[in-house]
């Protein structure tokens, strides 16, 4: 088993308390670089001479280079968030491993580009390696998934719904060119098959040596026609990105049905099978059902394992759907629930665990059944995307993608003459199977340092992200047990949205006895633009935070209720149809201990008042 | 005008010739970013202590960081591709700025995420700039254009297949809005409107507060349905990317139409005209055209000068499509044809700048008349796809799209609470006009460094860019007028597959007197297999290169006349249809001078001798 790693020592730290072994390792890093280039062909003579460099030319454009550099340190510094900061608690971003950036670094001088191995020899076998490490968190198994990296999560959302959309229109495909081997299934049985039951028919066209044939009547070949291949379902608290997607895929927005979510903005598990229920009564084929584990506005987690269990039941009834997990931001929670040898450990253990190994100093307090039963269930979908970038703490850009079943690649993959051969037997042509085509080396590098030196179970990343759920915890305890602001007579209360299923919080400040939604949503947008860019350079703000819009458009009715616990005239919800809450992603590992904690806390509620005393009594 | 900068100071060199300076800017810059953090709050306390940096587990989990960044090293040196070194003429690589390392390097610390100006507020702005600056590199209005970042030229292609999508799409969902705005116009008719009169209806569905409807309506909401919306034409030398973007839009590969290209392996625009007008006889539309500007395997140019005015030509006769150029290799080219002031010069003024500036010491051997017409009828077209990450000469992954009227982006245009908010009145939420979602600003910041070292034009990446074509040129003429090979009584011979329209160079070996194709194709794939990592490790290569196969499913019968230079039999050609070649991108700029050029030329010719004696006489 691996030992546990120490949280304190793996970012740079928010005053730099780490720099000198930033600083040694680069210098150790980039020295090595430069024997690297030395040592290659060492007869070759330099090309740049002396001579060279002591010209008024070259010494202009070094000169050049130093001022342009300057420039953009110091529009860097003028400008940028301050992420590293416990003051920062906005969006999914804190300070980044010290491993990943720099293994991002060192990768940048050797430059490779994982669209082809040719162009990669290193870093193509490092993206391998992390694709089944995270194949293998989400409870895959290694051998039969795949994995890779994107350059976020939308692109992985994409290339899931790219998956699903090409199997969906296989079996349809088969029966335009091997119709023997579908002959007793109609149009929607067709339309109905589970993936297994498709990848197997794949198969049996490959050996038959007619799956080009296939792929060329399926949708990749022919095009999206006629009515389309179905529904696809996603909880109102979806990412954007699924609006896009069903645009690129020429599905059509109208071909996107939102699940409504309830009072914990998961997913309503009885509205999508009333959903499903419409759809099969319609003889609507459904393409596809995503879950989120992790929702970007909440945190909030996708009862999966309801959700599955729906899948199975309607499997047995003849309706099957591809079931895609969108857990860009929770997937590398899962860590949490993995023991040293990465296992999946029994809801008690965890507890138990989390306990003994001070990960999580109550987590009574955080882990529901529904939470554990949910991560449990993850290796039951087709596919998830899951993002280094975000719970992995690595730089940016690096999501990924994971499916159970490699099979199903082969329905998107391509091939180009120059970057990889059908005479080639090199079995690392990953610009084939994937959306993009060039790829920085240096991301995977990144994530593949992370990797190493934070293992992805409860000795590594579950030490890390149970840091900063503790964290937020203790900022969601105190916000709930708080005394009100009280400021010249008026008084401020503030409630959490819902309890968190991992570590982001929203909440929402509220004048105690206003009873206008209108005000309230003035107080929490003025409070925004006083704790963000908005306000100045962030540089000199107390506490900078985010916020999000609960809107009737995204959530439909569900945020009346929130509006109903500060006493909001329900008319006023009728009217706006929109909540502003500020959003706090707790993503920092440091708020543990409860004096750094006590510190934190006193500066936001201290920015908190600064903040309203600025915006002054309502107009 | 600015300064000719000086391209020997512009990278750190195949002996690290430049490492002390790059050193000493990474380490200022390093001291920075810790000083920025230090001084954030500077009353704030540090969070790791010293205590805590004694610790048994923090020591181990730096060593363990420390023991995970060696091994990393040792992976990278033992595999990479030495692209830095004049000794590798392969794929579309060389040394990266050290402008925009330092940029992409330094950026890593401050992580900002571009997707929206929240997470980016100093790199947002990089991007707008970088993107007006591709945008006048390509003699688009800046102000009227559009252009940013993409992860690379497959997306950007991607982004510019999805434009024309929607475009095309519109005027039927006119049709069924406000049919008044259409209603003198058939079906036909609306589906071969040009893009600037399809813009204009866009303006007035939006005076009227139609638009959403009218998006609603389009391929947007209601997905690809019944014929689709036309052809989409692109040459036999595109990049494949196209082949995977007419899948994902829906569109359908049997709806790609291959554009023969001739013996220069440029698109034959006489053999486009046919395929239109046969389309047109049809009453199939088509939607777009797609050029290339520096094939992959190539670099040929289309001269697009003749595709514009056959454009111009059908638009006259009512019928139109949308134009797309996909100048991922040879955009930033064009910097050759603009003078310090960013004036796109005449022809003989070019030769004559080009002379008298020392940038191609004869450049009557390199530009012709088409090629300098084709890159100036560049801002004919409706977008352009133009990456960073390769004739920019920066690191991976940075592509990029413009488009020559910015109203189009509304057409993919879309808003997600938590990143950006109607209330806002920020001109730069990026996520919502482009295909990505989160995505590195660091990625930007190297090609707003490499841009402000080096200017798009004469002055910067012409002198850079003239370095490389004429490396290539000295390649080809050798290649030309060497005597062939002779080795143990054999004598081998090799022919460039055409004249360089850029600074790519195919070419093939060939035993004289063998007729056999069967047995040239070996041994130029034997000699790749030589020269690349099939030998073994890169670093005790003598001379790396790449290969490309012409083959009859890629080209038609093209290069049946190539083989018949060397006299092999056409019969061989009608048998195997295809031809390997070996190909080399010469982006080195460090060939111009004759005694290094000698060097390296005789590195090249003792490599091949080596290889083929290797490789043995045929079986």
């Amino acid at each position: 088993m691996d030992e546990k790693i120490d949280v304190n020592a793996l970012f740079l730290g928010p005053k730099a308390e780490n720099y000198l072994f930033f600083r040694e390792m680069l210098a150790f890093l980039m020295d090595d670089h430069a024997e690297w280039r030395r040592h290659f062909h060492p007869d070759d003579n330099p090309v740049v001479t002396p001579e060279d460099q002591g010209r008024r030319e070259f010494l202009a454009t070094l000169q050049k280079t130093r001022e342009a550099l300057i420039e953009l340190a110091g529009n860097l510094q003028l400008c940028s968030t301050p992420w590293f900061s416990p003051r920062y608690l906005g969006h999914m971003a804190t300070d980044t491993l010290i491993a990943a950036n720099l293994g991002y670094m060192l990768t940048i001088l050797y430059n490779p580009n994982n669209c082809a191995y040719e162009g990669s020899p290193a870093t193509t076998a490092l993206e391998i390696e992390v694709g089944r490490q995270l194949a293998k968190l989400m409870g895959y198994d290694p051998q039969k998934a795949w994995g890779h990296i994107t350059s976020g999560g939308t692109v992985a959302n994409y290339e899931g719904l790219w998956l699903a959309r090409n199997l969906k229109s296989i079996p349809l495909a088969i029966r335009s060119v091997m119709p023997e081997l579908v002959a007793r299934l109609d149009a929607w049985q067709l339309l109905n098959l589970p993936t297994g039951a498709i990848l197997d028919l794949v198969d049996r066209a490959k050996e038959a040596g007619r799956f080009d044939e296939v792929r060329r009547h399926s949708v990749r070949g022919a095009g999206m026609r006629d009515k389309g291949l179905g529904k696809v379902l996603v909880p109102q608290s979806k990412h954007y990105s699924w609006t896009k997607a069903v645009d690129i895929f020429g599905i059509g927005q109208e071909n996107l049905v939102s699940v409504p979510v309830g009072d914990d903005y998961r997913m309503d598990v009885a509205a999508l099978k009333t959903i499903i229920d419409g759809l099969i009564a319609e003889r609507i084929p459904i393409l596809a059902v995503v879950a989120v584990v992790g929702t970007t506005e909440e945190g909030s987690v996708d009862e999966l394992h309801e959700i599955v269990r729906l899948r199975d039941r309607y499997e047995d009834r003849g309706v099957c759907f591809y079931l895609h997990v969108d857990a860009a931001y929770g997937g590398y929670a899962r860590s949490l629930f993995l023991d040293g040898e990465d296992r999946f450990l029994g809801f008690t253990e965890v507890s138990r665990q989390h306990s003994r190994q001070g990960i999580l100093h109550d987590d009574t307090e955080w882990l529901t059944v529904d939470v554990y039963e949910a991560f449990k269930a993850m290796p039951e979908a087709d596919s998830i995307t899951v993002d280094p970038h975000k719970l992995g703490y690595t730089p940016y850009a690096a999501g990924a993608i994971v499916a159970k079943d490699r099979r199903i690649i082969e329905l998107i993959s391509y091939f180009a003459a120059y970057v990889f051969e059908a005479t080639d037997d090199n079995p690392m042509l990953l610009g084939s199977y994937i959306m993009e085509g060039s790829k920085a080396g240096a991301a995977v590098a990144a994530v593949w340092m992370a990797h190493r030196v934070v293992p992805l179970n409860i000795t590594g990343y579950g030490r890390l992200i149970g840091a900063s759920i503790e964290g937020a915890y203790r900022f969601y305890r105190s916000l709930l047990a708080d005394p009100p602001l009280a400021l010249d007579g008026r008084s401020f209360e503030v409630i959490p949205l819902a309890r968190p299923d991992l570590n982001i919080v929203d909440y929402a400040f509220h004048e105690q006895g206003n009873p206008s939604l209108e005000a309230m949503n003035r107080l929490n947008q003025a409070l925004y633009e006083q704790c963000s860019y908005k306000s100045g350079p962030l540089y000199v703000n107390d506490f900078i935070t985010s916020k999000t819009a609960l809107t009737r458009q995204e959530y439909g009715e569900t945020p009346r209720s929130y509006g109903g616990k500060f006493g909001i005239d329900p008319a006023e919800w009728e009217r706006l149809g929109s909540i502003s809450v500020l959003r706090s992603c707790i993503l920092t590992p440091y708020l543990t201990r409860a004096a750094c904690f006590a510190d934190y806390w006193r500066t936001f509620r201290g920015a908190m008042e600064r903040a309203i005393r600025r915006i002054g009594p309502p107009a």
